[in-house]
């Protein structure tokens, strides 16, 4: 008998995958391997991705609200729609239930996943709710669409294209930090108050709240800019950036001081001793958008403020690196901190 | 604060449906309310259901072979689409497994999952996996098809129409009985060997493997036939003509001689002191497909051993009720007796 931690969840599902038969309906276009699976829908290319969240594992009731957790979930399936440049159209949401949680907690769930639903214009279609022995478990199916010619893979990044990501990096594992100590604090004294200062607001809300980036989706349609490759980030650009190269076969230059850091992530990893480059390479749940576009349509990027070029597309696969402003190359390497 | 078991399932997906905003994409036909979503897929109707099994709710893998869970887990998603007369195309597949299984123990779950996938011609195109802090989780999603012209909801029925029945029922229940008995047997005493005797092999195949019966959905296109209403029989038969009946505005006669049983499902309900009506009607998990046809259509069906007609479609909405030979009526009423 083989442990299941021995293989771990990308060998897992790359044993999954193998023994998977190849798609057999004209309608299936792409199948695993993507953010999301891709289907023909007449006209346009219908997308469709899932996601399943476990208490214990990927959320901590003690301080995360019911309402936020409803928004996330939703919004973390809607980034694998807005990774291959679709919109969401649909969801389905499944809830396990343990008999601890009153009706007005469900209620809570619901506004979350609602509120969601609303800003990203969704229409919530169905679902399944059931008990469950040990806590919450969340599990949603989204529906999105894609004009034909606007569907982007992982897997067509080019030499030389600009490596683009929206918004900014490393926020979230650092809410994390901030979060985890605050409950460390609590259970040693339950009389003390969380010291959750304003100036940490943004942190807490990047990991209680994330926002999938379909407005950055919008922005390139009314540009008219199409990236050569996507993925979205939820285990932190290190990784993320690895699963690109690797589907398009390419190598990447990064450079350390252009990628996106807010200022409070700065003074967050200096209290916790934590490099905020680390912290963004490795520490995932930003769910911002990490592309490519070919140079010549990065200019009408490049004043974006929501978009920041950090590197470029190279042709050989082996060198993905990032370079620091002293001219010093490291292999990046993936190291998820974060389960999920 | 409520107590959520004293709002209970169907409590709680109407409070959620209830406070959910109704569908603003033009591409959304029908959301919550049927076996399935229905979305507009250009020249046909798309489908979308979803379904969470979890261990010790819906199932004891003291007796459940992983590789059986595996298909019921695709067969049941399956039976929504078939309810809308419809066909599955493509599935998604989440996991959440404790560290106590074996990588060994997650093949032979997605052998199961791939021998349906080939069993009912679907393309297995993503999905999740992740730690569960307890036990086995499966969420399954499914997408399917339908011409616009064949899709059949639950509220169309009409008075006169002939009620049919796929299959036979209350063998899953039965089958259920049968292997919790001997789990008990097992607990009590390791060293005894489970006495389930090959007569009784058609009982438990009902409750470990039940068939969606997409075989019926390929039978309806081949006579041109399209029923007035149709659901699936996952809560039994009297839950399921509840529904039907209540969405139509309709009432119901069922024949309870005409109700199809199994030999098997007698002599076991006979030791069991059970009524096979009874396990008929509130046994459910038989994944049978219960609908309504035009009388003049139904002539074409008659001689078909698949299909049961069990009794007609009246106007009073209030009467729904069973009919003995004696011409005795009884109402019936809904008492799922099992989870899920």
């Amino acid at each position: 008998m083989t442990d299941l931690n021995a293989l771990g969840e990308i060998g897992l599902i790359d044993r999954i995958r193998q023994a998977t038969a190849a798609p057999t309906h004209p309608e299936t276009i792409r199948g695993i391997g993507d953010d999301a699976a891709v289907f023909d829908w007449g006209d346009a290319y219908g997308l469709l991705s899932t996601d399943m969240l476990v208490e214990g594992v990927h959320f901590d009731l003690t301080y995360v609200p019911l309402k936020h957790l409803g928004f996330k979930a939703v919004a973390v399936n809607v980034s694998d729609i807005a990774a291959m440049n679709g919109l969401p159209v649909q969801i389905t949401v499944s809830v396990g239930l343990s008999s601890r949680f009153p009706v007005e907690a469900v209620d809570e769930l619901y506004d979350g996943i609602r509120a969601a639903c609303e800003a990203y214009n969704i229409d919530l279609v169905g679902g399944d709710t059931t008990t469950s022995r040990s806590g919450l478990i969340i599990s949603i199916s989204v529906l999105g669409k894609v004009p034909k010619d606007r569907i982007t893979y992982r897997s067509t990044a080019q030499v030389n294209d600009v490596i683009c990501v929206t918004g900014d990096l490393g926020a979230a594992y650092l809410g994390l930090q901030l979060l985890e100590r605050e409950k460390q604090v609590f259970l040693a004294d339950p009389n003390m108050q969380p010291s959750l200062s304003e100036e940490r607001s943004y942190l807490i809300q990047r990991q209680l709240r994330p926002d999938a980036r379909t407005d950055v989706v919008h922005e390139l349609r009314d540009l008219n800019i199409v990236p050569t490759a996507m993925i979205d980030i939820s285990d932190g650009l290190a990784s993320e950036l690895l699963h690109l190269c690797r589907q398009s076969n390419k190598g990447a230059v990064i450079f350390d001081e252009n990628i996106p850091i807010d200022d409070q992530t700065y003074l967050a990893a200096d209290e916790f001793k934590i490099s905020p480059v680390t912290s963004a390479l490795n520490g995932g749940k930003d769910y911002e958008l990490l592309f490519t576009v070919r140079p010549q349509e990065f200019e009408r990027l490049q004043n974006n403020s929501r978009i920041t070029a950090i590197g470029y597309i190279t042709a050989d696969p082996s060198q993905i690196v990032l370079a620091t402003k002293a001219g010093q190359q490291t292999p990046i390497r993936a190291q998820g901190w974060q389960n999920g």
